[in-house]
């Protein structure tokens, strides 16, 4: 895929413009690409936002990133995207949930994540050889190798399949990582029990299709899906035995 | 809160309308208002999909359901929102991530989720009395009866604090909960070791403030935070102790 952005290069980072600046909160914005990268590719699902007549969508569907695109497939606004030549705005919104944070007062309470909201316009991607090799990698990207062991898709699945995509114009990462931060006073004048709860999303034991062949084992691209491991730790993996 | 809707009522299920109806995986789609606010419920942050200069936002957010209104704070969509008087259109997504299921084609790979699409009009509340009341809420909404221990808003907290509301005008769930569903042909005929590896979002041990007082214990209120509780079992559970 795509080399990664030198460090020293101008192109290291988003631009900075009205439409991705973090405005609440703004000491924790992030704008290089390698921090909005990795919470990208630690990600199973994202949230879109569009627009139809007016009104705003908000869907959640499975995606990944190749370089500075980002692809996904079928949602509710493939007919309405398909429509428009010139692309469709949309706003691709990736959450990671760390923890809840209390504190001894409302306004200090928090949780502490890492988000990435990306900015582009949507298109279809019609090109039959590409959107067959973009099946392919979103199957291994989850799944490493996995599209060598299943059966391709016939004539009827990649018509029943819309793959839609965009190039990142502009994006912005938000994170917090901080423990309890009170007011100064608050510490001793306030009796509030104050703590972190570290938040997790992990896998469990897989449960074998009761229609398994007997004679079938984990194949080797799964190694790392080992019950207990974190998601975006195991997303970050399998993302990078796919795309180096 | 209000009353919980009769089962026989015709105001049991939210009408389907073009905007809230499912289209992709049609019988996936949940109408009723009691599948639609328990998914809500077991939710800590939610998406919000929202229109700014015709271009689309989508931000994550903690919120909580009381009755048929749903609530959060500040956004950077807040400027906006104050300005219309009217209201302005959002769709508030939450998602809960179940499984990753593989099957025997790209095609019928899929994830169990459970998730909800809720519009409406997003409205400021500018009354302080309620804005105070909501304040509270929305802490004892994560941690039972917080609201007491802390200390209250001061005048410059509440200023800084946007409080939004909107009412649910129409909303949808999705639902897959099914194991790894392949064409029939496919069991025997494709060599594809094949299974569901659930996924569960847990709280870890807290990690107290470093300036916790000696003579503090964890109160009464938090006894649902076990280490190793679900995280959506825990939002429902503390739901249910602040809004019965």
């Amino acid at each position: 895929m795509s080399p990664p952005d030198s460090v020293t290069s101008p192109d290291a980072s988003y631009p900075v413009t009205p439409v991705n600046k973090v405005k609440r909160v703004h000491e924790r914005g992030r704008y290089d690409k390698e921090t909005v990268h990795a919470i990208l590719d630690a990600a199973l699902v994202c949230h879109i936002a569009y627009v139809i007549d007016g009104r705003p969508y908000c869907t959640p569907t499975s995606f990944w990133r190749e370089g500075e695109h980002l692809y996904w497939h079928g949602s509710s606004a493939s007919r309405m995207i398909r429509t428009q030549k010139g692309g469709v705005d949309v706003c691709l919104t990736v959450t990671h949930i760390d923890a809840l944070v209390m504190a001894r007062s409302g306004f200090h309470h928090s949780v502490n994540y890492r988000a990435v909201m990306a900015f582009g316009k949507a298109h279809i991607i019609e090109d039959v050889d590409t959107k067959l090799k973009l099946m392919d990698r979103f199957i291994d990207r989850i799944y490493p190798d996995r599209s060598k062991l299943i059966r391709q898709p016939n004539k009827q699945e990649l018509k029943a399949t819309t793959m839609i995509g965009m190039e990142i114009e502009t994006a912005s990462g938000k994170i917090r990582d901080k423990h309890v931060a009170d007011d100064e006073e608050d510490y001793e004048g306030v009796k509030a029990w104050s703590s972190l709860y570290p938040i997790t999303q992990v896998i469990g034991a897989p449960s074998d299709c009761p229609r398994q062949l007997p004679e079938l084992t984990r194949p080797e691209g799964m190694s790392d899906f080992e019950p207990g491991t974190r998601l975006d730790e195991l997303m970050t993996k399998t993302y990078r035995r796919t795309f180096g």
